[in-house]
């Protein structure tokens, strides 16, 4: 296999897709970057919120192409059944992970909220996963062989994504860096626009989040090129601090 | 199986989508449709178009619930294969149809273009099938089974879904009517709008397609209520006739 592309399928769970309730945006924006990273996007499934759906794709798939990725079903209510249910499909069990914990709780410390047993279940990693970064509201995804398990809200799974992006199979080396902005997204997204259209080969992405006393935004830029980045980086950062 | 709520799945076949060079709009769409007949759609696959994942999705899920809808890969170009492909599913062949033939006849006839080999290949219709028609552009759907096999050009697929929806499983009875508008969408837009407010009980759909001289527009109008339905279509008529 080492000389061959690397084969990719999403696994989508979400009742309220299936649903028409909810429009996917995700299938779209992972296609884009399986295109870009050169991974050949294989397969699609979108099941519902049921565990015997979802262990049968995560086998089926997981065992048929290079990488899997899901999304939806990590959150904190009764009906987010991925965690566990992927655990399943790998033969181990789910517990709270201290390094998920650990995570979560910094994060309700740091916007004043209190740890729930709700939001704990968040916290609940599969035996031997690595985690994912999430750079918009802490929880975070993980990998399970070569199953990576995201959010479903759009913003966090692209988030979530830029994370994972360094691990994937692919021959091209992607280097990312990220930056605070301190502020919401419409203060910069000029500046971004600016910045993003005289460096072409660095792709810039910003991920608004609340930071528990007002909505700032977390800017990544990721390329191929490191002469590149960190010019893209200086950039940015110059832009910041004259807007 | 009578008492129970009619099961469905869609298969989305199409490179483009999994290349992210298209953006899919057809699974909300139909999401959605099957949540207004109370047909419980369970499950999405998309595939490339690729004979053997065709045939192992198509038989997967055709097994499995009650209808499926497919969409894409019905076109005239050669890696257009859902026709043959759906038929080796159900171990029939796809010669050229004598009725989706002289639908495709008419229709070019109609619109001033000549039938070509290209073309001709729009009618291969697998053995034993039933036609979906399609106002928009002529070149006719089929069902074979509990498979139902649509195009993948949204407002193409809507029409077809449109012309599908009588014959599918569930217990609500839908009645539809169309009209020729003899005018372009945005010259009825506004008085549609009007007529769908006043009859929300009605589902009024406008399909634009063109006619060979100029751009027109086809107006569906289904409800399950025969009185409602004949008033919004005497509405329809007065607000074209008026504009």
């Amino acid at each position: 296999m080492t000389n061959n592309v690397p084969t990719a399928a999403i696994l989508v769970i979400g009742d309220e897709i299936l649903s028409g309730r909810t429009k996917d945006r995700n299938i779209g924006f992972i296609a884009d970057r399986m295109t870009e990273l050169g991974i050949d996007l294989k397969e699609v499934r979108i099941v519902a919120d049921e565990r015997a759906a979802i262990i049968e794709a995560v086998q089926a798939l997981s065992g048929r192409y290079s990488v899997v990725f899901t999304t939806g079903g990590i959150g904190p209510t009764h009906d987010d059944i991925t965690a566990e249910t992927v655990a399943e499909a790998f033969g181990v069990t789910a517990p709270v992970d201290e390094r998920a914990a650990a995570i979560l709780q910094q994060h309700y410390d740091r916007t004043g909220r209190e740890m729930t047993e709700a939001r704990l279940r968040m916290a609940r990693i599969p035996v031997g996963a690595e985690l994912i970064e999430n750079h918009v509201s802490g929880a975070p995804g993980f990998s399970i062989g070569n199953v990576h398990v995201m959010a479903g809200v759009p913003s966090i799974m692209q988030s979530m994504l830029d994370a994972l992006t360094p691990r994937l199979p692919t021959s091209i080396v992607l280097q990312s860096e990220t930056i605070e902005a301190h502020r919401g997204e419409t203060d910069v997204s000029a500046m971004l626009e600016d910045v993003q259209s005289r460096f072409l080969q660095v792709q810039i992405g910003s991920y608004p989040y609340h930071d528990g006393e007002k909505y700032t935004t977390r800017i990544v830029a990721r390329s191929r090129d490191s002469e590149m980045l960190a010019s893209a980086v200086e950039a940015l950062k110059s832009g910041l601090k004259a807007s």
